[in-house]
C-alpha cells in the first residue's frame, strides 16, 4: 500500500457529502489538501477546519479559470461531483438533463486534460458513480446514465492514460446533504426503503465511501475498477 | 417466441452495415420495414431491393422533422447508428467528440420520445453497443464511452418504460463499410489482430449481428440485456 | 445465422421443462434430435411425439454407459439439467448438496469429455444457469453457486476448446414441472412475487428459453456468453 | 471505517503468499491474529515473527478437528487458500480436479458452518478469487471455475447470512511462492507476459492484495463484492 502521508490531493466537490468526508478522512494522513467547490461559505469553512487550500470553482464551467490556481504535483484526485437528477423520460426535455453529463463526464474530462501536466507519474483519479448503474431508478433516467458514465470513464482512462490509475466508487443510498431538498417524509421514506432492502440493515455513510476512496487512492494494484459501497443492496 | 411475421419495424441507420443486415434479415419474415438513413442513394437502393419504405433523415438532427412521416403502430425499432470515433484523450478537444453521444444517447432518446405514442404496447427497441465497453480502445476514448451508453440506455429504459422491452447488441470487430475510410493495410491489420485474438478464429459478420437483433426483437422474455456477438474476444 | 435445419442435436434433460421446450422448438427446423432423460415414461412419450431418438440415461451417473449409444457428428448440445435445490447454509449438511454440482459441473464435464470426438468442428454447447447468479436466493445457497457454475463453465470452455462455442441461458422464474412438488399456494406465491417484480409483468416461459437457446445454437458469433431471459427482473 | 485495532482475526492459509501478507499488514493494527496453515515450519516461523497464535490445520480436511482450538469472538476471517491448478480439459481426469473445489468452496463452507457461532455479529469474511474468472486460462479450466466460485460464495453468503459481510479479492498475477514449482524461465515468462499486458506496467504484489483485504474487512458498507487487484489487466 502506498502511504497517503503528505500526499498532495485535490478534492472536487468538497464542501459537503462524500467530498467533504474524503477530505476529512485524508487529514488523518496529513495530506496536503486542495478543496474545490462552488459554494464558497461551506468551502471556506471546511478548508479552515481541515487546514486545506480552498479554491472556489465550478467543475461545470467550461473555462475552468479557477484551475489556473492549481499547482503540482498532484498525487491523487477525487471527483465527488454528480448529483441525483430526477426526471421521467417522457416528461422531461432531454436538453434540460445535459448538466448531469457535464458533471460526470465532460467536466471531469475537461479538468483532467487541463491538469494532466500537474499529475505525478503514478497519480490516481477516483470518480463517483452509484447503484443506479446496476439497479436503475424509475423516474431519474439521466442519473442512471450518468452513474454508468463514471464507471466507464474510469475503465476508459485506465487504458487511455496508462500508468495513471482511474477508479470509481459507487455509493449506496446515503443521507448526505444532497437530499436536503426532499421533505423530511420523503427522506425518511427512502431511508426506510433502502434500510429494509440492504442485507447489512444499515445505510451507506459518507465515511464508508471515504474509506473506499482512500483504499482506491492508496493501492497501486487497483485500476479500472468500480467498488460498490452499498451493503449488498444491488444483489439483494 | 413472438413471430416477426408482418411486424412493422423501423431501422434507423439502415443504408449499410448492421442496419442493412437487420433489414435484409427481416425480409425473410415479410416484415413491413421502414428504413431511415442520411445518405439517400444507398437508402433508396436498399429500400427498393427490400421493398421497404424509405425516409431520408438524420438521427442527429434535433428537429427530427422526418419523424413526422412515421406512422404506427411500430412493433420493433433497431438503432444501428453509432460509428467508431477515434481521438486520443489529451489531443482531441472534447467538444469535437459530442457527436458520438448524440448518436448513441441523445438522438435515440429524442426519437423515442417523439415516436413513443406510435409504439405498440409490447414493442421492443434494440440499440447497438460494442466490445469497447468491456475492452476499451486506446486512442478512441469517446467510442468506449458511447458503447457503454447503449448498454445503459437499454437497462434504464427497461425500467423507465416498463412493458416495452429494450436491449442492446454489442458486435465484435466486423468488416462493415464503417471502416472503408481506413487504408486497405489498416483494415487488414485490424482484421488480422481480431482474427488471431478471437477463440472462434473468425470475425463477426453483419449477419451474425442481425441474427442477434432478431432474437432480441422476437423474444418476449429478454429485456434490459446486452448480447455480445464477438466470438468470445472480450474474455480471451 | 447458421441454419439449424437437419442439424444433429442432443438435448440432455429433455423429458420436461426447458429441455422439452428446446426439443419441441427444434422440430420446426427438422433437426435430427436425440433426447436423453432419466425418467423413461415422459422421455419416450416426448420422443414419439417429436419423432426423436430417445436414450434413457442419467447425466449424474459417473459411468455414462448410455453415452455409448450416441453417434456423431453432433452439431449442437443443450444441457437442460440443473434443478432448484433448497437448503439453508447453516442447517444443511454440505455433503447433501453435492448433487447440485454434479448436475451443473461434473456431469456436463464428464459427458463433454466422453463425446468430444463426436462433436462437429464448430459445434455449439449451451448450458442452463439462472437468475440466482446475480440475485442469490436466501435459503438455497447451493443453487446460487450452481447457476454461476454454468456461466463460468461456458466462459472457460470457450477458451479451453476454442472453435467450439459454449454459451449459457439464464432463465427467470418459470412455471415448469420442476416446481410441481410445491403446494399450489407456494407456486402461486412465487409466481405473484416474480410477476410483480418483473418490468414486463409476465413470467418467463419455456418457449422464451427455447428461443434463446436456438439463437445461441445458430449464431456463429456468440460465444462465452450468458443470456438472461428474465424480463429484466435482475435489474429491477 | 471500522478500526481493525485489536480485532480478532483468523487467516486461513497464512504461511506464505497472500495469507502471510494479510497477517503481516494486520500487525500494524495490533490485531489479535490466529494463523492456520498445513505446513508447520513456515506457520510457526510466521506466528513467532508476528506474535500470532498458530494452529496447524488443513482446510481440506473434512473433520476440521483443528477448528476445536478456535475461540471467539472472531471479528474477521480471510481465506487465502486456493492454488492454481493446471489441467487441460480433455486430458485430465475431472476427479483429479476436485481438490480445487474443496479449497475454494467446500472447505470454506465447512469451516464457516463450524465456526459460525464464534463470529461476532458484524464479522466480515473475505475469500480469494482471481483474474481467471473474467479472463479464463487455457489449460487450467478447473482454476477458472474455482476462482468464480469464490466470487459467487461471497455474493451468496452476503444474502444467506445477512448482517455478516462477505467479499472477495481477485488478485492479478503475483510472484508468490505458489509459483516456486515453476522453472525460473517459466516464472520469468509469466511475469513478462503480465507486465507487458498490464496498463500499470507492474505485477500485483502480495502487499497490494493485503491492502485490499484490509479495506474489505474494515469497511462496513462493502458487502457481496469482488475487488480486482490486477492493474486493469482484465480490461486491457
Amino acid at each position: 500500500m502506498n502511504s497517503l502521508n503528505h500526499k498532495r490531493i485535490l478534492v472536487a466537490g468538497a464542501s459537503s457529502g462524500f467530498g467533504l468526508a474524503v477530505a476529512t478522512a485524508l487529514t488523518a494522513h496529513s495530506a496536503e489538501l486542495t478543496l474545490v467547490a462552488r459554494r464558497t461559505a461551506p468551502l471556506f469553512a471546511a478548508a479552515g477546519r481541515l487546514k486545506a487550500t480552498a479554491i472556489a470553482g465550478d467543475l461545470m464551467d467550461p473555462e475552468l479559470r479557477w484551475a489556473d490556481s492549481l499547482t503540482g504535483p498532484l498525487d491523487h484526485v477525487y471527483f465527488a461531483a454528480g448529483a441525483f437528477q430526477p426526471g421521467a423520460f417522457l416528461e422531461t426535455d432531454p436538453e434540460s438533463l445535459r448538466p448531469a453529463l457535464e458533471a460526470r463526464l465532460w467536466g471531469p474530462a475537461r479538468l483532467l486534460r487541463r491538469i494532466h501536466h500537474l499529475l505525478s507519474p503514478q497519480a490516481s483519479i477516483t470518480f463517483t458513480g452509484g447503484i443506479s448503474t446496476l439497479r436503475p431508478n424509475k423516474g431519474a433516467w439521466i442519473t442512471n446514465i450518468a452513474t454508468a458514465l463514471s464507471d466507464q470513464l474510469a475503465r476508459t482512462l485506465a487504458i487511455e492514460l496508462a500508468l495513471l490509475r482511474f477508479n470509481c466508487v459507487a455509493p449506496g443510498f446515503s443521507l448526505t446533504p444532497m437530499w436536503d431538498n426532499l421533505s423530511p417524509e420523503a427522506r425518511e421514506g427512502y431511508a426506510a426503503f433502502f434500510h429494509s432492502r440492504t442485507p447489512t440493515q444499515r445505510l451507506t455513510t459518507p465515511e464508508d465511501v471515504a474509506a473506499a476512496v482512500l483504499a482506491l487512492m492508496s493501492n497501486p494494484g487497483i485500476n479500472g475498477q468500480t467498488i460498490y459501497v452499498d451493503g449488498a443492496y444491488t444483489i439483494a
